[in-house]
């Protein structure tokens, strides 16, 4: 299969909101006042959550359509905790983001536990966010 | 320092839809009509790599601050590439998720080049983002 390209791009506004481009879609990125930022936006680990919680539901339903499993609702949880001390230069001893992410995902449907458990171990393998995250994913940055 | 954490949560709109709560923004994930979608919102990767740009973008200003160079204006691309076989189920020779990522950051600033090398790599060890998909992160889906 032939690769497909994704892209965003855009300017900052101040020193933590930037504006971003995905095709049609403009989205705000910032920080919370409490992070020094003026909190017009999610902010960047936000993004991140919300990336793994969007492609999860999306692998979700592919797989249940294969698996012939109805889902009448999905509803999809995604945390992580992090220490700031790293981004905010106080210390090295910590990785700078998420040292862990838990997902919970509640599904109403009628297929039962082995069907659904058989059902996750596929959806956690084909999700592309999920892969991204839990595996190394060579990140290059380049001054343009 | 203490941890800090952070959270989205939501529930399907369609098989592709999903809308988020983070804090009080609302993020909608959706895919475009050639992946499926209902093309109501930036699409899953497309919010991972927005998670890139916007932390880049916040990690960049703070050691500009600390370096006491200044930062006119930052234009951020990120770009990924990925083959969909896997999230499609039609192969497993690849891996789901972006198989690299590239970022070009346009830095409008005085600061000389040896100046803006010593910012670029303390900008990519603070980025908690950047760290998250550079290394491997633990990531538990479970059934709630």
């Amino acid at each position: 299969m032939a690769k497909v390209s994704f892209s965003v791009k855009g300017d900052n506004v101040n020193a933590t909101r930037i504006d971003l481009n995905a095709r049609q879609f403009k989205l705000v990125v910032d920080e919370p006042a409490n992070l020094g930022g003026t909190d017009d936006g999610a902010n960047p680990v936000e993004y991140l959550l919300a990336g793994l919680a969007g492609c999860l539901n999306v692998v979700g339903h592919t797989v249940a359509k294969e698996m012939g499993i109805k889902i009448n609702k999905l509803s999809v949880e995604v945390s992580g905790d992090l220490n700031p001390a790293r981004f905010m230069g106080q210390s090295n001893a910590e990785r700078a983001g998420f040292q862990n992410i838990e997902t919970v995902l509640h599904v109403d449907t009628d297929a039962d536990k082995a069907t659904l458990k058989e059902w996750l171990e596929k959806v956690e393998d084909r999700c592309p966010v999920n892969d991204n995250l839990s595996n190394t994913t060579p990140v290059s940055v380049k001054l343009g």
